[in-house]
């Protein structure tokens, strides 16, 4: 089983895909826990390549190309090689946030997204959690952390509101992969209902 | 206009490149000769990433992703505005050299490479000078070079005989804008050919 965290920035998504791997691994499940950008050597280099520098210095369409090499060599070498195994895959982030970061806020390329998706990719996970959160205070969180990645946090609470509106229409876009998790609640509690709705799907 | 030199490795299309630049340069025209993959700082950076350590590092899929960012940002930054100001652009390699290295050398991914290059860069060359050659030749003349680039030289006789084949197909596919020109010549002859057919096209 392939299972997806997404959500805005601050929304508690990376924490709740540890939470979750370790819960199955206590249920003595093998578990490959990853995350995008990245999640193989060569996705990793080609993330640095992206998230560095100058945000201005890939248009919009060059990074969707970029994203989806790292994408697609992270799916080869990491990905399907687990779930071919048996494994589950746990992966902070995967092909909805580029829907949304790159398909919603650098111009409307959802469509050149998707078509992108479906040449080179493929693949969708087989449950998605989505982490839904106050927009103002992903933001605040995001912010406290300014990771090396704010170029894509700092864009403000508009861009925030934008981009929970586009994840809440994408989770109703794919219903049968994707499930709503209020995330303004203790981490503990949106773990275990995560956790809870894991198992459903794995039973 | 958008010329492109495109052949198999050690054709000495790099040379007749040059050789036409200088010479259009000397007709008063402007010119921007660039390169790829390459070409543009963003794009730079992208080869280097192609092109450096294992060559099975990236699935030919990868690759042809990592290229095609890079052409895209070399389109935008460096190919597209020159165009735009009514400048001759004369470029070493173009989207061709995918369909040929990408696209028949890696399995069968012609249609693949077609299909991304319409979605995501859609632009092709207004001529086309494919420096024809013996692959023997070509290969030696490669091999005494020996470039950083050896990993896309280093296939052997077999190989070089099969991209020529390839880019004869593509001439043949292409006849409005590919110019067949005989490379097992005197650089001074060859250069003249390519540049007469240039001026040409330009009248």
């Amino acid at each position: 089983m392939f299972i997806t965290f997404e959500g805005i920035d601050g929304s508690g998504k990376s924490t709740q895909s540890r939470m979750l791997a370790d819960s199955l691994r206590a249920d003595g499940r093998e578990v490959v826990a990853t995350r995008e950008p990245g999640g193989s050597p060569g996705a990793e280099e080609i993330r640095r390549l992206v998230l560095q520098g100058d945000p201005d210095r890939w248009s919009a369409e060059t990074e969707i190309l970029l994203f989806t090499a790292a994408r697609r060599d992270h799916l080869e070498r990491t990905i399907a090689p687990a779930l071919a195994e048996g494994r589950i895959v746990v992966c902070d982030r995967f092909a909805d946030s580029t829907r949304i970061y790159q398909g919603l806020t650098r111009g409307d390329l959802r469509a050149l997204v998707d078509r992108l998706h479906a040449l080179m990719i493929g693949r969708e996970p087989d449950l998605t959690f989505l982490i839904d959160i106050d927009p103002g205070i992903g933001l605040a969180r995001a912010r406290a952390r300014k990771g090396h990645e704010e170029r894509f946090e700092d864009f403000g609470l508009p861009m925030q509101e934008r981009m929970r509106a586009g994840f809440l229409a994408l989770a109703a876009e794919f219903p049968a992969r994707f499930r709503l998790i209020d995330g303004n609640r203790a981490p503990e509690t949106v773990a275990a209902e995560v956790a809870a709705l894991t198992r459903a799907a794995l039973a």
